[in-house]
């Protein structure tokens, strides 16, 4: 084995063997010679990694989130890492994004060390003139003492002398300590290491394998027999691919982080399942769940809302649990969501039972029926979409309400929930999980461990068909981002308006004014915008919508035009396209309905808009071309609601265009598919010269049992 | 102005002046001061960048995909992309990623040079020992020339000297002669470059201005005027940001690919609009389009069908230029799809005119209407989607489909069509435009420039409510890879499955295996897998399976269940989840119903699957169970099309889960809208205390006008 290390005022002493090897992160591509077991293997030959010691003081971590407390680290590289895919030198880019990550985990107080693949090795001559990469990190790490360097060469038969094992252990050791990250270059081809054994020490024991070639190990089972080897030594080992362009600049750090980069191998088994056999379970568990009868389904509902009220005091023991450790590091009004009560857990309850109610008439009903030709008949049905990942911040009543809704549409549900609601999250889930029991489908609800990270979950496209984010409109942006092609239902920004028409009533206009402005100004269906027809500045009217607005203390920004028609204007807008969220309005003149729908389509974001007007031609106008999920005539914005709309359960609103379009009720959580019954009917019948002529009658659909 | 360049056997000659600066690719960050146009401006001050000349000879680039042939790249780097953003000395991997494309670009063959922020100056007294930018360069172009290195040190007032700027400019010439990557450091700070003025040459003019803090222009502006001056004297310029993680690595050379990667500047006006223009127009043609009566969007696609017979002469000229061009170029398949003819042309017009038909009653429909309370009236009508994107391979016949399909539903389109049928998809499109302004609406069908990268198109999120892939489902796997945040509607995989019961008639079964696979394999509806019970091997039934496979010349490939049940057995298959597309079967063995519904749920695409049986029973607990798009009961997979289901215009078959699922017939193109038509109604009157309650009586719906 042939070691290249650049050190600094090295000189061999004897010094107490150290506990070795934290943390490991071997660091390669997936296309190359498996050289990391070799690596990993040989170090059992090396005295400065003792496996005993390891053993002893060393423990592997559990769970990735563990990784950041790492002490030492050890970042492998494969040639395919090393080198160009092109096979025209390094891969400079490549090479100097680790080093850059390795100097900045250095900075942080670890111990990093580099192993290079055995290609390199074959680049020492030239690597030696260059000193490309030893300048890099000096560099990076603006150490004071870049002067010395030497090369120091030994091969397999040094390890087996006790003396120089020693001093190579306290060499490396040395160079840590004086914040050197040392490079140790390894070369299969030179010395292959010797096959893991339990007779590790001391012996000239021969050779017994080498290169994959020889011994036909390769691929992914070589790396993982090393990391096993690497973890019984109690050293976590994360293997990940380090050549793709869009995440090799910072693999590593990402690893360090916590981030789901590559595979993370750990010795002590995981508390329960993964988060993918969890999507494998809600996804069974969900289709189970669709096979009930409706009434079935809502069973379970009536059943979680009794153990709601039943399980009271266990709930709030829980949940007291949680405002205790979240005390003194949540904000009062993050608190007072976090905290239940009997009264929220009561009415928690009575949410519950409408939910049921309206869930009979969800899954499986038919929406069209077709006859394709005589005995060939065609339905489209409604089914549940299937696994729903719902991602909630501290309010721990939308577990129960949340599940309920995947409940009654059938759906397999994975709940992330915030960490502070913990305790709260676990018994209500617990609970969600006993209803469910009563028909066998215990496992179509999910939550989630609090330590997977949000946006690895979003890249569960083959496990998840939709995600509902419920929380903040930062919350939601968050989701749509970090989102990979997984589509998600929500809306992040609501910038209603409300045109005020010349043919408006004077009574009216104040009144839905103050309704959509001032009642509740954080919705997301509040008044952002007020948009006035020109004939009406300086009348009674503009005077009437002033006086209100001051007060009730509403903030006024103008908009340039109407800005340009005042002597003394408030502070002009920064942006006609802002939610302001609290008891602050834009208003801007428009010289008709077509200049208000102008203006609308360029500024708004398509949720909620609003006419008013005497005038039927102008408002039915106004609600033909205005392309928004919601446009009111002579009503509140507020009016934007599941509820108000009397769709029962409220599963959000949506700004999204396909799927489902403002407020959404249970329907936004179905979709269809299509059931053909036939007798034998093959397509070829149907052809030019066959014998069958398709009929597509509409059929009969069964009247829809609405409430 | 501070020039440091790295030389090899420097000697100053006279040599006629060259043209110069073919292409400047400006490479720099958002954050930084904009010394772009400092340099840019500098130039004009050193005589080898003569203004005349390179106005003579150089002419810039009207588009981006033309910067693959630029000969001369200059890659200028801000201060922000050579150093960190913490800071802590340079940024190492962003500049040997950036050594790394430039030496890419070289090696293709063109003269590189790079120019690096002043600020990289401060650090010449380290650079000067760690030549750590030329050894990268040189280590990446296996220079063999790699010995002499010299600094050559210039001040402002050289470049006014003749001779001085004679000598700079041939040394320049003569180290790109030599395959050498000059770099040209500069420093602002040091000697500040001179206002542009057309007073350029020979004029030891006093210095007008400096750095940004002392003339107060910077940002965009700076970097604007830059490369106007730039373009003045030939160059195009390309002004990217040089920092972003996921792109340095490659920001370069996706330039010099044509990629739409920064703010491209051309002096050449583009022949059309862009496509932000188009989207623009496709958006407000398409709302013009959706307020038109149904009966004159009919009336457009009416027209249409005439102009492709009355036209026929015109557009099979067009298309014969297609097919001319592609001879030889294109394989017999592919000219077959490309090319047009009388009686295919005519077959089109019937199809528009059958869409035009099923149009009438799409968009505008009533689904839903709710009386929320006296005089407060809601209803949920249908309306267009937005904008439409729809990519289509080499078939033209594609274009007028797909346009009737857009006007029939009220949504503006943006058509991308392939190159190779540029000619024929011209003279559609402006058939269709000239269809569509029968009712002023023109600008709601938009043709997209051959040049545009599909790529890009799929970026385009703020302007595209949905794309449409129509062709192979590599193009569909493509598509919805490169889609950022836009829906994609399209299959990209048909595995179907027929599962034959023990309870299966005989004389059903070959029937519907033979219509499934053999009629038209390479269908995405056509049969993959044949599920078989076990109990029918070694039946009549069975042997009359394979015989008719035989006869058909299906190869079959054998699931493992299936090849341990027979002595001899055909070729084991690679994968129970494969699209063969091809007169090609995998057969497989299952124990019963259940087991054969597991192995739909892991194997298949959830696209269409079938059972063959008498019993009843057998087949409801199928068709319920099965989690697929199509499940049919004895009838064959390939039933599953929008046409034979009775859809009308089949816009597409879908497996996404959410919006549409399966055959799309118009509906999948449109989305709904809230209207709420109230007399002065505002939500505080139905609060607890209120004087209104909530009624949400369902109303009748106007009955489906359905053909």
């Amino acid at each position: 084995m042939l070691s290249q290390v650049y050190r600094c005022g090295f000189q061999p002493f004897n010094q107490h063997l150290l506990p070795w090897v934290k943390c490991t992160t071997v660091f390669r591509s997936h296309c190359i010679q498996p050289s990391v077991i070799r690596h990993v293997r040989s170090w059992s030959n090396i005295p400065f990694i003792t496996v005993p010691l390891s053993r002893t003081h060393g423990k592997s971590f559990a769970h990735r989130s563990e990784l950041k407390h790492a002490k030492r680290i050890v970042v492998k590289l494969g040639s395919a890492v090393v080198t160009r895919g092109d096979e025209c030198g390094l891969a400079l880019g490549r090479l100097a994004s680790i080093v850059e990550q390795v100097s900045v985990l250095q900075n942080q107080g670890r111990e990093m060390m580099l192993v290079t693949s055995g290609a390199v090795a074959f680049g020492k001559q030239r690597l030696r003139h260059e000193i490309l990469l030893s300048q890099s990190v000096r560099q990076a790490l603006h150490s004071g003492q870049n002067q010395l360097k030497e090369m120091i060469l030994v091969t397999n038969l040094d390890f087996h002398d006790e003396q120089k094992r020693r001093n190579l252990n306290g060499t490396l050791h040395e160079l840590l300590r004086m914040n050197i990250v040392p490079i140790v270059n390894t070369n299969d081809a030179v010395v292959p290491p010797a096959e893991p054994n339990s007779d590790l020490q001391g012996v000239n024991q021969s050779v017994t394998f080498g290169t994959k070639s020889r011994v036909g190990m390769g691929g992914m089972e070589a790396k993982v027999k090393a990391a096993l080897w690497a973890l019984q030594g109690g050293t976590s080992v994360v293997i990940a691919n380090g050549t793709h362009p869009k995440v090799s600049g910072h693999v590593i750090t990402d690893i360090v982080e916590g981030k789901k980069v590559g595979t993370f191998f750990s010795e002590v088994k995981p508390a329960g399942p993964t988060v993918e056999q969890q999507g494998e379970m809600a996804r069974s568990g969900g289709r189970m769940l669709a096979t009930l009868e409706p009434e079935q389904r809502a069973e379970i509902i009536h059943h979680l809302a009794d153990l709601l009220t039943d399980q009271r005091d266990e709930i709030l023991l829980a949940n007291k649990k949680d405002l205790e450790e979240a005390e003194g590091r949540l904000a009062a009004p993050l608190l007072k969501r976090l905290s239940l009560s009997t009264s929220k857990l009561n009415s928690l309850a009575i949410g519950l039972r409408q939910i049921a109610a309206s869930s009979q008439d969800s899954v499986g009903r038919v929406l069209r029926r077709t006859r394709i030709a005589k005995n060939l008949e065609l339905e489209q049905v409604t089914v549940p979409i299937g696994v729903l990942l719902v991602i909630f911040e501290s309010r721990p009543d939308c577990l129960p309400q949340v599940a309920a809704l995947a409940i009654a549409s059938g759906n397999g549900l994975l709940l992330k929930g915030g960490k502070e609601a913990a305790h709260s999250n676990r018994i209500l889930h617990l609970l969600t999980q006993e209803a469910l029991s009563i028909h066998g489908v215990k496992e179509a609800v999910q939550l989630v461990n609090t330590r997977e990270e949000v946006e690895d979950l979003c890249r569960l496209d083959k496990m998840i068909d939709l995600i509902i984010p419920r929380g903040s409109s930062q919350l939601v942006r968050d989701i749509q981002k970090a989102a990979k092609g997984i589509p998600v239902m929500g809306h992040s920004e609501g910038i209603c308006h409300m045109y005020v028409d010349s043919e408006a009533s004077v009574d009216k206009v104040t009144r839905l004014v103050r309704d959509s402005k001032c009642e509740y100004p954080a919705a997301c269906n509040a008044l952002e915008t007020l948009l006035i027809h020109r004939d009406l500045l300086r009348t009674p009217l503009f005077d009437q919508i002033i006086d209100m607005l001051r007060v009730e203390q509403v903030k006024i920004h103008a908009g340039p035009k109407f800005a340009s028609y005042l002597t003394f204007s408030p502070s002009e807008v920064k942006s006609l396209r802002t939610e302001y969220g609290d008891l602050e309005l834009c208003i801007e003149v428009v010289d008709n309905v077509q200049d208000a729908i102008d203006h609308i389509h360029k500024y708004g974001s398509s949720h909620t808009d609003v006419i008013v007007t005497e005038d039927e031609n102008t408002a039915e106008f106004f609600l033909q071309h205005v392309d928004s999920a919601c446009v009111f005539w002579n009503a509140s914005t507020r009016f934007s609601d599941g509820y108000r709309f009397g769709l029962g359960a409220e599963v959000g609103i949506s700004t999204s265009r396909i799927h489902a379009r403002g407020p959404v009720g249970l329907e936004g959580l179905l979709t269809t598919k299509w059931l053909l019954r036939g007798k034998d009917h093959v397509v070829s019948d149907f052809s030019e010269h066959g014998s069958l002529k398709y009929l597509h009658e509409n059929l009969p659909i069964p009247q829809r049992n609405t409430n």
